[in-house]
């Protein structure tokens, strides 16, 4: 049996202790977890960022991996811990909204409130349930324990508001969604919406003040220091600055109007 | 068996190739080792602050774990290279000063000064004995060598002044100790200290030109913006900027004077 | 047997998501993988670094090894993606010159080109190979899948023009290569040239506007402040400030020349 594979993704930044506080914590109570990082830099308090890291990274991990999400400025409030099954994966996360993207294309097939303290550390800090109650929980789903046990069946998970595309017959209306590291601007427009405009070569893109005839298949296609329109890994409408940065260059923001034409 | 969990704390910075060469190194001896970095973001040969971390973090790790630290300003002089089981966990480290906190909280059952080459790479550098002598030595007890095999037993420590708090009747006089990368100013002062001095509401925080009436339980009990007192979860005092950067909003270091009256 | 190790080395950036997916990626085809960073830090598109980066740090990993980097500026284009044998290890990359420093230390044994689509994703994105195809080629290299499945022999790599030293009766001009967390500034010249130049605390060692009369073993060897030359743990000649980082105080630049004299 391959060892449980138990991935964290995290707002407390690069090298945090606190990442490392959790993964001692798992490892007490299942000394055979593969504890795998996505990522510990959504920018904090960030549940929107963090339900797009979920929704981008997680489909591309197997069957059976537990994903811990802790982006949780609610805290030691009433916010409920969940347990959700998705596509034979299973998520520990607050319920605030971080699983409210993936959920748009997957359907939980059980969903339970994490109330059962049997799971959860002796102490339980009122600012740290990702060490105290999360880690631990997914140490225990990790050695088999069923969903079940954590606490009782729940039905909704909070659902957070996400802009809708506009799409008319000659435009599709859409915002940036983020940066890469690269400073790709990603948009949330999709490959799918863009087949129904036709030829990709003669769609018109815009974006503050930048304007893109054209999608291109790769970066090389357009000279350096050009602003190329394409679809991303994730199958997402992206503006580059070939061998350079989007997020230097265009002057644009998260949340900024993207529009395409044909 | 599970296999040997090895911990790696250093100041050489996140994604830094040295700490990519230590991980060779313990695997090329010990290929069933399972790695943990615990933090490469220690300021650079800032001692104090790695001596912090060794002692927030490895408490949360199982028996037997293995912890190499490596902030190390006398890397090549006469300071000793030690080996120390401290609760049922090892560490390995330079002796100047990174094991004089946990020292304080849990004693040493046995020391060990690393003095047998037998344990080391073949060649050994005069600025990088985290690779050449921590990191071989750490796969050695990971294997199972004893102790005794490293070199001669030792019965002390490098200790390092740590400021003491003054406690008086009406008050508490701390300092800074570090910053977390939330923002959160984390201090000296432990929740045993302030529970000898009655109703948490009703004490005063100062710091800086910063006063915060009356201690909460959870940052959601302030409204944004506004500073918070609170036990964070190490159980220390902490001031916290509710959604915010205290580091950013409250001008003060670490060192820095806190007070606590009733 | 123990876990096939596989290692990534990319630009993506510490905490990048796109590293978390080649990390789902490997272990939905391989649960056994053992994954390790190298690092995410090597700047940008900046082939010269990831190759020194390699050069550097896998010599230190152990024979079966397999090492994935992902700098690739060409994506999408005509470049060839290659799996090349060197020293026991197998390193999986664009052919773009990121191997083109470590194989001037070592030949490699063996090289194919990755051209048979059988051993990678089903939908292969025009910006993502690292993901789509390297990824999915480690994971079965991993598996112990033969060179020659992934494509044809190949007998020559894409080599970049690295800057020879120019060495005289009394003077070698070498140059800047980079510099490390602590901003060491590393330079080309070898310990072997300098061992042809006598006694090194009489060399006299000049960069930018600084002159370090003779090298030292150790940092400590010099006062607080003061610039060191010395041998650094990869063999190679640095230029250090003491407790400080020459990065900032020498005011020079990756490719700035360094000159020895005797």
């Amino acid at each position: 049996m391959p060892r449980p594979l138990i991935t964290l993704t995290t707002d407390f930044g690069e090298g945090s202790p606190y990442v490392a506080e959790m993964k001692g914590v798992v490892l007490t109570l299942n000394a055979e977890a593969n504890i795998v990082d996505i990522t510990h830099s959504v920018p904090a308090q960030d549940v929107r960022q963090g339900a797009r890291v979920l929704d981008q990274v997680t489909p591309q991990f197997p069957q059976g991996a537990i994903h811990v999400a802790v982006v949780d400025p609610g805290v030691g409030t009433e916010r409920k811990i969940v347990v959700a099954s998705i596509e034979g994966q299973t998520y520990v996360t607050p319920d605030n909204g971080l699983l409210s993207l993936i959920t748009r294309h997957f359907r939980p097939t059980r969903m339970v409130e994490v109330a059962n303290p049997k799971y959860w550390l002796a102490d339980v800090s009122s600012t740290f349930h990702g060490r105290d109650i999360m880690a631990p929980v997914a140490a225990s789903l990790g050695l088999g324990v069923e969903l079940s046990e954590f606490g009782p069946p729940i039905h909704d998970l909070l659902e957070l508001d996400w802009p809708e595309l506009e799409v008319g017959e000659r435009l599709i209306r859409g915002s940036v969604v983020s940066f890469d590291s690269f400073g790709n601007l990603i948009t949330d427009i999709t490959a799918q919406h863009l087949d129904e405009f036709g030829d990709r070569t003669q769609l018109q893109v815009q974006c503050g003040t930048h304007c893109v005839n054209g999608l291109v298949k790769t970066y090389a296609q357009r000279p350096k220091d050009s602003v190329a329109a394409l679809i991303g890994s994730s199958g997402l409408l992206e503006l580059a600055v070939v061998n350079g940065s989007a997020a230097k260059k265009l002057g644009v923001r998260v949340g900024d109007e993207v529009t395409v034409c044909r």
